[in-house]
């Protein structure tokens, strides 16, 4: 079967998580991605992992998560030998992507004028910190430091907890999601015009997008959220939607009529509540109140119970128990594929189907440079002058011992 | 200026959130996006918003904060005449996008196979809470509930928490960018092949891809994330990743060279933590330790201080400062535009650029059924044909009193 993107290369200058996780979702509908990666010692990406624990003895966890469906070349950037190598990448290259701090592809003469020289219908999108210019252009860029300038870390918790950070890297993949969506325009675009053009994306602008209603509503309505002393689950949201303990375990409630709600819980006491005024203005206090009655029942129960009202409710799934969820084994979330050092390793399933064009794992993160001889071959050098490249230090190539 | 999906027809059968913020990114990029709503009552968003409160009487802030860049249509879907309506506009279009209950559209005469028949290129995008089979086939899929299965709510916050929901609308807004790249990603196949097809996008599954660096690292190193009992950043950071509260705020540190920080604190004793493991180990105590020193002085002393030593520091905005940030003033990311009943809103801007097909916001939200006559027109209906249909109840049209 075919993909989408097949017959598309990108080259690939990017490092950490939002870059990798950008170009690895266009490996996974189809593009040829070729990772070009500092030489010896490739992505510092490799470096970082956590608990201090490492896969297949020196792997890190967290550059092999966002590194499949790529090949990999390590060159020496800054050499003749190496400049070379990937000015010859770039006229072959549909699509390039990096996420240095702004103005190093540039100094390394490899910014967008001048590769657009080289291969004039090139799209290149440089995903930033916080913009290529302005106040923050010499600051650090980061996750976490874009969820804390973004108020992403004031919205989830109780309002005394100070601030929560999001448990997973959403500033990085959510720019990594909408580089993906102005890459793919821009193809579209070029696609049916011939022309190329230049793309920016950054952290910080991405998640204050990626709170767009909850910005709409504090600046429209001019009236701040306020996190609830309970477990309601949006600062916004009036009681019963929230997180309830059960006997055994939670359960998530979303919208649900209240009086609805009182049937499933058979305690008409709580009609008192069914106001939607009340049900904002005491909604810790209504938290309490139901929660003391799913305390007495286990979160099957509950279900059972619930679903039988078309209640809008689910269990909480701990991260150790989501594989066996029902839905996710039926839906195939994860899958293994083979790893050069590793094995078997898990990863997680393409989010979505395509009749035509079903997107495709075919193969695990790669070593350091570990296809540099066969990218030098495509571009028609001959096994002597490879060699020769390896030995003068211009690429290394990691292969498994 | 050109835009990337400009000639691009979308018909978007839309309501709540996911289906609707995936169009209006459709639309941000030049696409023209149809909104077909229910006769008179419109998108079901429209009769939800926080607070129990309302802008302009009763446009609510959720459905207006998804909905620019669109035009409306209301009609009566069932209806003989709303059908006819349908199918001509649906021989115009290039993308579909739905996210009802799976099977809703087929039974309504609108499935895929249905519309094929009518345009076989179509591109058509079905968005559900869990897929469109399985076990939870008949369940109600919305975000926090998809937050609750998928683990996410496990991730913030401390470890005796319990579950913590993200404070924004996760998995309906990570749906929505995983829909518009498979969406364009068909679309440039199709282009180039003039092959259109069937994607389906859910919830679930993209709530977990979201996770893919946390649960690539907890199924193959074997060890599950504990979240931390101090504002520590991430379940699986080490010190001093996390928040600080400084005399006047807060401030986070990302990754850090342990004895960069010590002397930015200027606390020799710290240098007994110098150690990857102790550093993971010891993390909330040492969070204590480093919090006891930051306390006695105020964020900007903080930052001034640690941007001197290149530590990656920012501080923790409330959402109320977010507009005022340096940053993000510079960047434009709020700005104003003009909605037909509210006058001016704001709104927040397209999170990137590009240098040739700049996206652009050209207009507010719509009223339900607003752009009616307008659509109708186009398709070749008389002013005497559309007058009808209003007054036989095929089609509503809401005008500003």
């Amino acid at each position: 079967m075919k993909q989408a993107l097949e017959g598309i290369k990108v080259l690939d200058f990017s490092q950490l998580l939002q870059g990798p996780y950008a170009t690895q979702m266009l490996g996974d509908v189809g593009a040829d991605v070729i990772k070009v990666e500092r030489i010896k010692t490739g992505d510092i990406y490799r470096d970082m992992t956590f608990f201090n624990k490492w896969i297949a003895g020196d792997e890190s966890p967290c550059f092999m998560a966002w590194n499949r469906n790529k090949r990999s070349i390590a060159v020496d950037m800054k050499s003749e030998q190496g400049k070379d190598i990937i000015y010859k990448l770039v006229q072959q290259a549909d699509i390039i992507v990096e996420n240095f701090r702004p103005g190093v592809m540039k100094r390394l003469g490899y910014g967008y004028e001048d590769l657009k020289q080289i291969n004039p219908s090139i799209i290149y999108c440089s995903a930033s910190g916080w913009g290529d210019e302005g106040p923050y252009l010499k600051r650090p860029g980061q996750d976490l430091l874009a969820q804390s300038i973004s108020g992403a870390v004031m919205t989830s918790g109780k309002e005394n907890d100070g601030p929560v950070a999001i448990g997973t890297a959403l500033c990085d993949q959510v720019n990594a999601l909408n580089s993906v969506y102005a890459i793919l325009a821009a193809l579209f675009y070029r696609e049916r015009t011939g022309i190329g053009q230049e793309i920016k994306t950054n952290l910080l602008s991405s998640a204050i997008a990626f709170q767009m209603q909850d910005y709409f509503t504090i600046q429209n309505l001019g009236v701040p959220f306020e996190r609830p002393n309970s477990n309601i689950g949006h600062p916004g949201n009036a009681a019963p939607f929230g997180m309830y303990g059960t006997k055994d375990g939670f359960i998530s409630i979303a919208m649900c009529p209240w009086s609805k709600l009182v049937k499933a819980l058979e305690d008409d006491t709580l009609n008192k509540y069914d106001d939607a005024q009340i049900l904002y203005d005491k909604r810790d206090e209504i938290h309490g109140e139901v929660e003391k009655i799913i305390k007495t029942k286990t979160t099957q129960e509950w279900l059972d119970i619930m679903l039988s009202f078309d209640i809008w409710v689910a269990k909480v799934n701990k991260q150790s128990e989501v594989e066996f969820d029902p839905q996710v084994k039926f839906n195939n979330t994860f899958v293994e594929i083979r790893h050069p050092k590793a094995g078997k390793v898990k990863v997680t399933n393409i989010p979505f189907t395509m009749s035509e064009t079903p997107g495709e794992i075919t193969r695990a993160s790669p070593l350091i440079g570990e296809h540099g001889e066969e990218i030098l071959s495509e571009l028609g050098y001959t096994e002597e002058e490879i060699a020769d490249l390896i030995n003068v230090e211009v690429i290394s190539v990691e292969k498994v011992k």
